[in-house]
């Protein structure tokens, strides 16, 4: 039996694509053999790459001056990759920080010797807001301007797109928000995501860069991080991840007969609005992040006695309650509700609701969470 | 119906492998969640990459002050990142050149600021040969001497293992013929090796490095090249690609089966002989490498008129006739033999006979290859 699976990734894959996927496992389009088992420079796999890199540029409006590269090593390559591509040792680059994804960005760019210009940065907060629009300034000799539009450990999400002024380009970390819901390319310059949360599997990196970024990387950046290299062999400098660019492939066919990014940000919105509107009715549960902050994709929250403090739902509450944590998570496993724990490093609950998602998955979670609050409090 | 094939990788996965994989796609180990669709953290898959770690060891006879790392980039990624480990700019390193994925491992290292020594180049017979034993010698100063025990497109392999001397670490990339025979790790500093051939599929790298040689990377080297930071986090300081290592468990559970690595050399020793000698008792067919380099893996040949040269089998042979070769090209595809192309910057035949190539398919190519010769000569 399927389960409701909230993990933050490797995450949910809808169940038509694994399906589709397990069908022809071991005999694709009728070749006799796997997808896994054919060389990425035959005709075939060739044109499967073309196919996902096609429907990824139809689906989220790819501009015709911007680069669709597969490669691979995670967010955490890119985190080196860009200050390897876009700039020198000692350049300016600035960074907006908020989480702890943002942080590892930075600390990257650092190693890179990148001189690194946090100008705006959400510690007051503990990382539960993001930046006012127009609260930060970026000099006009910036490199670029890096931010994380999602932090999957914090919950926190950008509800708009920071402005970087006319001549800095637009650095985005999308791993965990990329397809989730429209996006204007042009206002980035380069836009790199993970694969493993609304794309497929593990293991397979989108980077979508504007022409006029490449070109200039370090002498020393390795081939598989060099961008200009990459484009100019369509992302087959190297064997690339083949099966997950086939998944993506089948992924984004998925997303258009849902109805595509609009449909996928309505279904988003829906779902995460009934979480957290449980949340914010329960005595309970507690979301520490800002309403105007609150991850679509992430949602955190933790569980404190409600004697032992005011009862709220929004805001951070009372100190978290381990024991009840732990019930929640033993009784939502048996329940069928599974990958909920929040990351190590944080604690409390997360429940990620990725593309793959279906409202029926959150709607068993909210009453789950219900009857949970009912039996303890 | 399953097809002959012959990639030179991604490459052929036994159809047991695929047909478990397939089975449990859509639910791993009842979980009802695919092995895709888990967390790398949750304690499923740290099991499962547990187990994948343990079977190698045991597979390969891993010492216990080697550490087995799943990484991502594929032996190109190792190219760059092999140098950032284990030297500073300006030392030196010692490279036997015998091809172009020597080439290619010489080139990143120079682009690393290594002064590279190339202690033995096999130019002089157009890489169809290997260094001879004790025919170069290596300073004690130098970091550490690579080489490529089997390439991958001259078809070329060393039939023994290079000393380095006492003082330097050997460096290999295995990429092409790890797990076809035992071998002696401890002889090496460090091995890595792309998964699509005898492991699994593209997007996994196995790096075998010696204890001795973590903790010395430059400080910019990216996270995700980082050996000793790798090695502390257990192959997890970023999401690995989990399906990739999955299917390797799968792969050395395979070869378990099968007899473990003596099995597998006896195996790729009779598939190999007997295509060998199918080429050289034929008045159409060249193999130009030196008897003692020819390659197990990748089994190269031409195609020439016999009526234009001397008919030989061995050796390089008239000029290769393009007509004759696309015409076995094409022949061997409607006979279910597929991928046998040669390297696009080569041109002619390769038939790769990895591991999951059974004796029957070399059967079935060698009695074409009969027939394909009387019908064109």
């Amino acid at each position: 039996m399927r389960v409701h699976n909230f993990s933050a990734g490797p995450a949910a894959i809808p169940l038509e694509i694994l399906e589709q996927a397990q069908a022809e496992l071991c005999d694709w389009q009728g070749s006799g053999m796997s997808v896994l088992e054919v060389s990425h420079r035959g005709k075939d796999f060739v044109a499967c790459a073309a196919h996902a890199e096609e429907l990824m540029r139809q689906v989220l409006g790819v501009p015709d001056n911007y680069r669709v590269l597969f490669l691979q090593g995670g967010a955490t390559g890119q985190f080196a990759a860009v200050p390897m591509n876009l700039s020198d040792p000692g350049e300016v680059a600035a960074f907006l920080n908020t989480g702890q994804w943002s942080g590892k960005a930075i600390k990257a760019a650092l190693a890179q010797g990148v001189e690194v210009q946090v100008v705006a940065d959400e510690d007051a907060s503990n990382y539960t807001t993001v930046p006012t629009p127009g609260s930060f300034t970026i000099d006009p000799g910036t490199r670029y301007l890096h931010y994380t539009p999602n932090e999957t450990i914090g919950g926190v999400e950008f509800g708009y797109v920071p402005d970087p002024g006319d001549t800095v380009p637009l650095v985005a970390d999308f791993s965990s928000s990329l397809l989730s819901e429209p996006l204007e390319v042009n206002r980035f310059g380069l836009i790199y995501a993970g694969a493993q949360k609304n794309m497929g599997p593990a293991g397979l990196t989108l980077v979508i860069v504007c022409d006029d970024l490449l070109g200039h990387a370090r002498p020393e950046t390795p081939d598989i991080f060099n961008y200009a290299k990459m484009a100019a062999s369509d992302s087959m400098l190297n064997t690339p991840p083949t099966f997950g660019i086939y998944l993506l492939g089948l992924t984004l066919e998925w997303i258009i007969a849902r109805g595509g990014l609009e449909a996928m940000a309505v279904r988003n919105r829906v779902k995460a609005d009934l979480l957290y509107s449980a949340i914010d009715s329960s005595r309970l549960y507690h979301n520490p992040v800002a309403p105007d902050a609150r991850s679509r994709m992430n949602v955190v929250f933790t569980l404190s006695d409600p004697d032992q403090g005011p009862g709220s739902g929004s805001g951070p509450g009372p100190d978290p309650d381990q024991e009840l944590t732990d019930a929640f998570v033993a009784g939502a496993a048996e329940a069928g509700l599974v990958n909920l724990k929040g990351h190590r490093s944080v604690g409390g609950i997360r429940a990620s609701l990725y593309n793959a998602l279906e409202l029926e998955d959150v709607e068993v979670l909210v009453t789950f969470m219900a009857e949970f609050e009912a039996a303890h409090c």
